[in-house]
């Protein structure tokens, strides 16, 4: 099987191509060379295109004009579904008034507004009145002081007995060839332990994003999931997700997953692609 | 919140309505009082109606056959999915020829068998030679002997590096007014514990049994989200399934949430169903 | 480092020998070829001799008359020293009256005797009126119905807010060359996750059994940490216990630990022998 | 059990005070009101006395000297036994050479100088240049950038095969009344999740502590474990340990155990303290 594959030798076979964002279109350094060229390419073949990622700090419109600014033009915001989505869903649906606390920066605050909810940055918490605090979210791992706000979250949540929600579960991501950052899934994991509590956790590989992008498609066109392929960097969110949601999976060896472990870790987990292609270029 | 509301009143307003079974529509005595009753008068309403069981022990036929012989008539298997049928649906797609071992009774390797692959009892599988077994289904708590079959999983998983599958996620189930019984998903995070792995797990909460059964429904009819009712006894697989599904959910106290505890699990989870009833009879 | 050393010759720089059971002086066969001759030498060159083993399924009086049986003459019950006795010398002090209720074999319950307290198998217990039972110890993984009592031990743990004690917390035990059982600790680890709890545990690591057997020795002797070698075939049980007590450890390759793992598992880990030897005779 | 018995009533029966510091001595403000009054009284009665703490982020002296300086005279740095110490000697019978790093304030590193090893910040290192790093030591949760820093323990972990030491196991520490702090073994237990690893831990509960006190006090005096008295305000630490030592316990209700908790904690988890007081005063 780790032979690889011509990416868009493959994407001929499909009607849509689902992508996730960081590891496939994207890395530390910026767009992947030659990435803009592939995505043009699908365009031009006629390809509707999604992007599906496990991000909650920018808002879809804020990522599209990130990827314009890259290099990659004419990316729609509605072309890009976040994880940050799912969650703004269930708070739409689920936490009625009061402020939603966050961790992440002030555009990752995007999701509680577009919820039509007051947000409130964990710095700003006085945790002697913070009675109207009605949800906590787990948005990014930027844009506050670790120490004292991660602290300041667990006294929230031993104060107050209200939902916390996981907008991005990925524990890991990677900041150049060979180092990492912790994500917010990691951040919200250490809280989850001290506070020996679960919380609920959007992103792939829950199939709800994949649903979310199918229905979105087929507003517009009329698609069954034989029309659909999904590309992704890593075994257990992108390519799990989208086995589970039963369409084809293609592994990029660009991001999380290395050629020299690709192998072996298909076949430990389980989590098999349908295809594993160098990258979207190669 | 907590004053429980009448569930017939409620279904009124929605076209289709889904049900866990065990703790809603069944309990370890069977039906539960008056359940069958429930049913017919959702029927002669007029109502779509689907089972989502996370139950990978019998195939829907089966659970059919056994609704029937409890007294409730009518309920056809293409009306009943189970966490099963995700599974099998993930070994069709993945897992290409040699045998599948799994754990259970016979009944539930029906979902090997539908999925056109050869099947292996734990219990007959010849750990010197077993280079032909290519998964390991975990289905049942029942129909091995857990001493030495599960050890026997353990040394399989050992020297294959196959996937390995949990048609059911779930821990625990009640047998009794005050006892419970570890299901699958509890033998299988043995298993994963002892193993230091991660396996694939199928079942609520999980959306993908959420739109299996929206699909499913819509090649009959026309139906929206807004126009489905899931009805759960449990938080953290029903209704966090149905609220992320992104459907209206009511939580019955007639199974694993007991109605003393049920309002500080609803604000401490942040699983929050919009409707509590004593069942789907009272 | 991974050149091993003969044994005998380290064993002469030290005045007390202490060496874990299985997979050092016994194996799934029996003694180890040579040991009973090992062990003779050792008698011979004058040391002091203690067998440390987390076991607790068995008393040091029926551990010696095995090693008897199996061919090692002349090792004294109190020469034994095992993590049952550990847990007893906490049941005498903590658990006043009542039953002790037990997962193992009639002869493992004579820790519970022996600290005496009236033990209870789980096989017994009557769910319905367990009202007089006290603690709940973790003794053996044979010796009852693995569903049935596993079943009933977390119905009890859920009925009665009572002390859970596990005598011994290795999780795995070898059973053949390259296969593996489930032990004792294994099945306390999925009580302890099934009822979120944790539970006390016994055995080495922890350094309580090292102090016990230097108390011992001293009691008739004049023994410092600089006298004692500890030997055994398991990093993260053995040989962290004895790096901890402070005394030095010999790594055997004849259990737990393979030749061609145990460079990196000892980098790894970080839990660094003083010395490697392919066994207690090579 | 839950009537609280006068402090220095039941430590009138014991020769030796082994005292918990946080939460039993001092709290978020200072000395406990009258704590000074009662280590007085005891010295005055000729109790022999030690602090066991599980704090690594301070030497001996530099604790002894900040007792003194919030009123507590009197009290030597060879009284005072800290997890920093047992890490320290696992440090110099273990790792050989190179430079140790650390995280935690420059005070902690001390425990490195005494182990005779050079130690380096974990926000000093040049992850490009780390090759004669040998070990890697949490040693406090203050004293760097958790945002920084723990990312790049996570890529040393990763690139540098070593030895990670938890010098005190910690999760969580008492700041005010209601609030808490994450401890280093709360830091800890982030990195061990993100690289799915096990750390070496050092503190209470291991009977380490106890060993190295009830050793030191026998240099001068003849003690036995009768003898002694362990004063504790966390049952899974201080009384655990004490338990399984085999010496009486005090649970304080001064710090971690409130009040209000105590007799559930007690009896769920049972570890069963000898005697209940309100704090050493009271």
């Amino acid at each position: 099987m780790l032979e690889t594959l011509d990416f868009l030798e493959i994407a001929q076979s499909y009607r849509a191509i689902f992508l996730d964002s960081y590891g496939v279109v994207k890395n530390h350094r910026g767009l992947i060379p030659g990435g803009s060229e592939t995505i043009k390419a699908l365009r031009e073949a006629g390809k509707t295109i999604r992007i599906l990622t496990n991000d909650a700090s920018r808002s879809p419109e804020q990522q599209a004009a990130r990827f314009e600014k890259q290099g990659l033009t004419g990316l729609a915001p509605a072309e890009i579904i976040t994880s940050g989505m799912m969650a703004k869903l269930f708070l739409e649906q689920k936490v009625k008034g009061g402020k939603v606390a966050y961790l992440g920066t002030e555009n990752a605050a995007h999701y509680i507004l577009a919820a039509n909810l007051n947000s409130i940055a964990v710095s700003k918490i006085d945790l002697a009145d913070c009675s109207d605090i009605t949800a906590m979210v787990f948005l990014d791992d930027e844009g506050f002081d670790w120490n004292r706000d991660i602290n300041t979250t667990v006294n929230l949540l031993r104060k107050r007995n209200i939902p916390a929600i996981v907008a991005n579960s990925d524990k890991l991501y990677p900041v150049a060839k060979n180092d990492v950052s912790i994500a917010t899934g990691g951040i919200a994991k250490l809280v989850e332990s001290i506070l020996n509590r679960k919380f609920i956790h959007f992103g792939k590989p829950d199939t709800q994003m994949f649903n979310y992008a199918f229905e979105d498609i087929n507003t517009q066109g009329n698609f069954t999931r034989e029309d659909i392929l999904m590309v992704g960097d890593t075994l257990h969110t992108d390519i799990l997700g989208g086995n589970k949601f039963g369409v084809r999976t293609v592994l990029v060896l660009s991001g999380n997953t290395r050629a020299e472990n690709a192998d072996i870790q298909i076949r430990s987990t389980g989590i098999i692609p349908d295809y594993v292609c160098d990258s979207i270029v190669g």
